[in-house]
């Protein structure tokens, strides 16, 4: 390919309104172009990068036994009705209406189409195990769209499902695909990668694995124990507290705090840590704005996901809460007024059995210290739940240590064990060898490909573009004939290319007549592992120059056998 | 791969919806399933046989210089606005709103996207010509979708755009994309593609072709010249008459025909040939229900292409005409009643200059005879225009022989000349080299991946199943274990699979202990070109046996060798 020839255009500057060096680079490098909020087109140097991802993943999935099939991107609702999710998915799925009237949703996930295709199929148990995926576009109407191509509404996906007879099977197969996708990303080119427990989300399932690439631009917070490696997502960790009771529980009085909102000022103003209070955190249910109070410790943060799941709805931080009745900044667990029980109220496990807690007043200005949970929380059926964020310095759950560190990452794939929850829905059942039936059991297996390429690009790049592993390089080898004016230099340059060629190697050819400036700073964008440069200066040495994007190598070769030093070079790499 | 693990059910009995045998097999063989009307999931072997062909396909295109990009399924309305197309396009395009209420729609050929793309790339002429492809799916709510894969509503596409600075270059290229065609139809087993003029519809641009398979299943008619070569979709043929006109012109008479309606009635009644009289055809516009009135010889068909490009809106054939003011059945050109000029009236140029016809006389079982139609037709500004549908039989438009006959097709592909209607419109501008701002002209060409696979499928098929060309086959052979319960025949059998396949050769192996039958018409299903058996019988006479699936091959050859020749007769095919 000759670079004059390639479509896309590449920019010096950075764009301003990239958040992350992937997604600027990719702009600038012409790799994407914008189309709609979170809807991107891709130019060829994108297209080859994401051909060779989806090649790896393929290869790797094959390995496992996996059988490439296709699922529609369009599908009837009457799918999703079997399973209940047209019901319980929020807005991301979109919904619309065929010329006749018809329902249809755009595939964001297909779990349904997946039990669909092989309902008839896995009607005996000599059929199973097996294990199906697709590589194809989804969309998800994203609520925030965000760091180009790592967290888009249109994207391209591997999607696997395997069916089984068995947990113990499923176990089996969940840990073989947990390897194969350990190869994956090594192949690409982010040995890195690392494995955390996640939150199995609307997908329904116990176990589930999210894989991870760290980097304080990645949206997903990471605990991770220093000691004894337990790795999860903070939506999936356990907040472990020491929940401390003093001796002698100190007497409820109602203090005037004039100007105290926060937990804050709160703490400054009566000379307490925050440890020993008490706040109030307000949600509403998104179906019907009803409101949810949750008390926990107020060193802590809520982890809406927990919330959620406790829940099983979806649900917003409070707007307004005039009119409510409730008393917005002093709200407490002592005398609230909860008439017919119209707030949900909840407690976080971190105030089970504490006491000489500062907590709101339910009065404008006012708070309760000496508050005892046990004692004093006058509320119908108390009990306390985990609902808050581990944090930064935390109990571990797994070696119970205070050694946790959160960590920044990017899902770069996930893996979840999905139980019987689509196959029971959707009446998918085998008979067993004794002619009994059952349900089979569910795994699901997850990875973005435009995402993982953008990842790559996020861990190997510098400040002049991507420094693409050879694996995934949208070509093997940048050439470039510095001064291709000039006869010599074009025509060693021309043969060079042409040998390369036809020896298999995927070169981009730079013979444009511009300075070795622009060409240089061109290939910087294009990010291309190996690059070699033809000059009138080597020439005169009778070599060529050979150096890698990463410059870890630099050195020159005689013009003789050059092709085949490059030839040797790209398969070493 | 083991045929025991494939995921796919295979059927004995022909489904009773499938009209085409490519459909029927697809659905027997275990290649694909209904999802919903015109949407289907593909198994692995359409997949691995779709896989095949869109590398085919690659390959060529990459040859005439294309760089594979990637368009969004997904794409905002206001891009579809921008050419106009938003409005103009029927509800085959579907739209939908997002969740911020924002317009999109799902892309069923990428134009606008392409434009959008390269707009900024494209701004001097050196940066031409160019060509960008993607192979992506596309949905088009098709009002009837129909024969498996032929007609869907959910399909992959290739679709490539090409930009020129002249005619000449598009020509040039247009020529090069054709030739290309050629080469990817017989690449993938159907070099009997034809290529026909064709009618560009909602397109827009003057030339263009479209490859045909011809068979008689077909859903498209094509006129053919047995003389000059001449071949147009009907729908583009110009229909030539010989306009008689007798030299004496009877007088306009007004005559009963009780119980008469059809042209055949009357013609018999009357004693005249269909070719003497004057029939009216009406239709009515989508948009508000008005009606178009088009008088034709009484012997020709109405091409509704050619009416709906002269009328540049969607109609319909008239449902009810009570209450409109015409007398169904009985319409005539002469004394039509016609307030306001409400009705559009129309007439075919086979009338022009005829007389001595019979025409409605807008009386009910009134005919008049004697009808002269530029002395009778009283009608404003009459002009004569091509609405016929060329017939078998017919007048050449290119040699003025009556040689013409009339074959189905399928269109596996397309290649148009699009002008500068989408570059005009979304405002794409090049300078050339005076500094001169001109729109650039594209060219578009296209190719349906799940339609071609079951036109070959079409082409080559038995009653018991496809038979697969060998470069888009699932596998490249089919190994057989007859009696796989014999010791000897399974590690014969399972020693040649493993040889195979480190050779690199795709085996499908059947080592299921079932009848021979029972293996043999699920091989004849699955389509693979080689066969290879192995049986107790063969091993005593140290052979195994080699057959094709077209029946061409079948030999016996040695054991020891029989990896080697296996190899070479697959690279022979």
């Amino acid at each position: 390919m000759k670079l004059e020839k390639l479509v896309g255009d590449r920019y010096k500057e950075r764009p301003a309104d990239c958040a992350i060096d992937s997604h600027a680079l990719m702009i600038r490098g012409g790799y994407m172009k914008y189309v709609a909020n979170g809807i991107f087109s891709s130019y060829m140097p994108l297209k080859r990068i994401t051909r060779k991802i989806e090649q790896i993943i393929r290869e790797e999935m094959d390995k496992i036994d996996g059988q490439e099939v296709m699922f529609p991107v369009v599908l009837p609702a009457s799918l999703w009705e079997e399973s209940g999710r047209y019901e319980s998915v929020d807005n991301s799925l979109v919904r619309f209406l065929d010329r006749n009237k018809n329902p249809h949703v755009l595939g964001m996930t297909h779990e349904e189409a997946a039990v669909q295709l092989v309902r008839e199929y896995g009607q005996s148990y000599v059929k199973y195990p097996f294990m199906i995926y697709q590589i194809q576009t989804k969309f998800r109407d994203e609520a925030r769209p965000r760091g180009g191509l790592i967290r888009v509404r249109e994207f391209t996906m591997k999607d696997a499902y395997s069916f089984h007879t068995s947990q113990e099977d499923l176990n089996n197969y969940y840990e073989k695909c947990f390897k194969a996708y350990e190869k994956i990303f090594a192949r690409v080119g982010i040995p890195e990668t690392i494995s955390v427990a996640a939150d199995s989300g609307m997908m329904g399932g116990d176990i589930s694995h999210e894989f991870m690439l760290l980097t304080p631009v990645g949206e997903d917070s990471i605990a991770i124990c220093g000691e004894c490696g337990y790795r999860a997502n903070v939506d999936a960790a356990d907040s472990i507290t020491e929940n401390i009771r003093d001796d002698i529980s100190n007497d409820l009085e109602l203090v005037h705090t004039p100007d105290v909102t926060t937990i804050e000022d709160l703490c400054g103003f009566l000379k307490v840590k925050k440890e020993k209070t008490c706040k109030a955190v307000v949600y509403q249910r998104n179906i019907d704005d009803s409101f949810i109070i949750l008390f926990i410790r107020g060193d802590l943060e809520v982890n809406e996901t927990k919330l959620t799941n406790y829940l099983k709805c979806d649900i917003h931080p409070a707007a307004v809460i005039e009119h409510s009745g409730l008393c917005a900044g002093y709200i407490g667990a002592h005398n609230l007024d909860n008439p017919n029980d119209k707030f949900t109220v909840l407690f976080d496990k971190s105030l089970e059995g504490t006491n000489n807690l500062v907590c709101g007043g339910n009065k404008t200005e006012y708070h309760y210290t000496g508050f005892d949970v046990s004692r004093d929380a006058n509320i119908k059926n108390i009990e306390y739940n985990d609902f808050a964020k581990i944090a930064d310095g935390g109990i571990c759950p797994e070696c119970k240590k205070k050694t946790i560190s959160i960590s920044r990452g990017i899902e770069v794939g996930n893996i979840f064990q999905l139980g019987r929850k689509y196959t029971e829905s959707m009446g998918m059942q085998y008979l067993d060898n004794n002619g009994q039936s059952h349900c089979p059991i569910m795994g699901c297996y997850g990875i973005g490909v435009g995402r993982l390429a953008a990842s790559v690009c996020e861990a190997h790049h510098d400040e002049n573009g991507p420094i693409w592993p050879m694996a995934i390089a949208p070509w093997q080898v940048h050439l470039c004939a510095v001064r291709s004016d000039d006869e010599q230099v074009k025509s060693i340059a021309d043969n060079l290319y042409d040998g390369l060629m036809q020896n298999g190697v995927e070169v981009i050819y730079d013979d444009r007549n511009v300075s070795a400036g622009i060409m240089f700073s061109d290939a910087d964008l294009i990010g291309v592992p190996l690059r070699v440069i033809i000059s009138p200066r080597n020439i005169k040495e009778n070599c060529c120059e050979i150096t890698s994007r990463d410059k870890k190598l630099s050195f020159k070769h005689s013009l003789e056998s050059c092709k085949d030093k490059i030839i040797e070079t790209v398969k070493n790499m």
